[in-house]
């Protein structure tokens, strides 16, 4: 993260391989903290409200939250139609279990997550999405989900890993051993999704995290979204599961039936969402499931 | 545009609304001119190869052009099948015309670009996109796309309106009476195509554009794709016929008898372009029409 002071004005930039960036103009700056685990800060923008950077790369930013945390949640919980259980691994900031939360299915909703500084900080800061952190069916663990998965005796109808990037302490979060801990923690026909990174500069870590993915589960894809603020503006989740298919099993009918309201999701989207393009399909043809309609 | 100067690095970026800005570490300026309509700029980048500024704003990178390009030319040609002649306007990169030509039914492909600086300084410089200007199937006239519509005495199949932001020279190619006219240069039952902005940024601008296209084509239609270089990575692309329904009347055996490569387009991003998100759709609902499988 390089800042730029000039006479009234401030930029904030995330520099990405040192060779792109994207900066904000910058107002108050809200909160800075060093964690055992990562730096975090947020900030308030001219254009995308506040925004939550860990080891300056931006996580969060209140215009566009919205996109990711809807994608990540209502298309396995459409899918699965009777999800009770559900874990979230990483997203301290509440946004994924915001979205969790809508579908009255849901019985209890964990968060997992190893940095509780962040927690904190978004409950202060980012309202927006931590304030649903307080709801009786949300039950938050501070603890490294990895050792959570390799200790936990009960079992889950989604797990949704909500992970920053595979540096520093997610590292883990993309490793065969975690997976083979999720699928035993998973409840038999659940579905799994996890942040998977950029089509046009992780393609070679997609294609790793899918063929995890396809050595512990039956079913395996990517389904792609736009990020205002991640380099490239395009992010995919991965996508697992033994029993569904995502498309097969959308019932457009459960969707408007939920009169849930979304500024992103629709039956139209999700299904979009799984169309890759050209170059990201060949890249991973060989360990992505074939989609059945 | 702005440039700041480091000690052996320097970072080239476009600063969009004063509010965020997109950098790119750069190498050579390979060319920098002032025309009568705008500056012009080609520079080498670290990440996406040569990158061409109209304006101080980023219109070409070579890393991603592929998905604009491939998005503007083989969705109306697969769906219009027979399309023979075919009219550009703006577009003096030439990466639209190289597309287009791929097409064997193409016959004549005209360009009708108003800044002959923006072809002569990509000839030169981005011959990626700009070497199709010389097959014998290509008609280069630089003259304002505006005044063309208005004299022009033969019809075309297809007409793609590859123009710059709203703004300078290319503002009259967002008003009512340039339809009128491109309407009355379209062969029956043609089909036309604009860039259309941002749907984070521009989305009054969608409304607008929607809404003239409605009120001279019956079918009028968004869809949307990627772009690593334009502010918010989501861009959107106007449809209009009066025939052609953008999912009804694709085959996707055509494409496939095609044995055309792309590196974005197939005919599941063809049609998932087409899903707009929640926000997009409720904004422009008034004026799109139903989607007809």
């Amino acid at each position: 993260m390089n800042v730029s002071k000039r006479p009234s004005e401030e930029w904030l930039d995330e520099v990405f391989n040192d060779e792109i960036r994207l900066g904000f103009k910058i107002g108050d700056r809200l909160y800075s903290a060093e964690s055992s685990y990562q730096s975090i800060e947020i900030v308030e923008t001219k254009s995308h409200g506040r925004l939550l950077l860990n080891d300056g790369k931006t996580m969060v930013s209140e215009r566009d939250e919205f996109i990711y945390h809807e994608m990540m949640a209502h298309v396995p919980l459409f899918l699965h139609k009777n999800a009770k259980r559900v874990l979230v691994i990483g997203g301290g900031d509440g946004g994924t279990v915001r979205e969790v939360l809508r579908h009255q299915e849901v019985r209890e909703c964990w968060l997992v997550e190893i940095d509780p500084l962040v927690i904190e900080s978004c409950q202060k800061y980012l309202p927006l999405t931590a304030q649903c952190l307080s709801d009786p069916r949300v039950k938050v663990r501070c603890e490294d989900g990895v050792e959570f998965v390799k200790k936990c005796p009960t079992t889950f109808d989604l797990i949704l890993i909500d992970s920053t990037d595979p540096i520093g302490p997610a590292a883990p979060l993309f490793g065969d051993e975690f997976y083979r801990n999720v699928r035993r923690c998973l409840t038999k026909g659940g579905i799994v999704v996890a942040q998977a990174e950029s089509p046009f500069y992780q393609l070679e870590m997609q294609k790793k995290l899918t063929e995890i993915l396809a050595s512990h589960f039956t079913k395996v894809h990517l389904y792609n979204f736009t990020n205002m603020t991640y380099p490239g503006g395009l992010w995919s989740f991965g996508f697992a599961s033994d029993h569904y298919s995502p498309l097969r099993d959308l019932e457009d009918s459960r969707v408007a039936q939920s009169q849930l309201d979304f500024k992103w999701y629709s039956p139209e989207v999700h299904r979009a969402s799984f169309a890759l393009p050209a170059f990201q399909k060949k890249m991973l043809f060989q360990t992505l499931s074939p989609l059945e309609e």
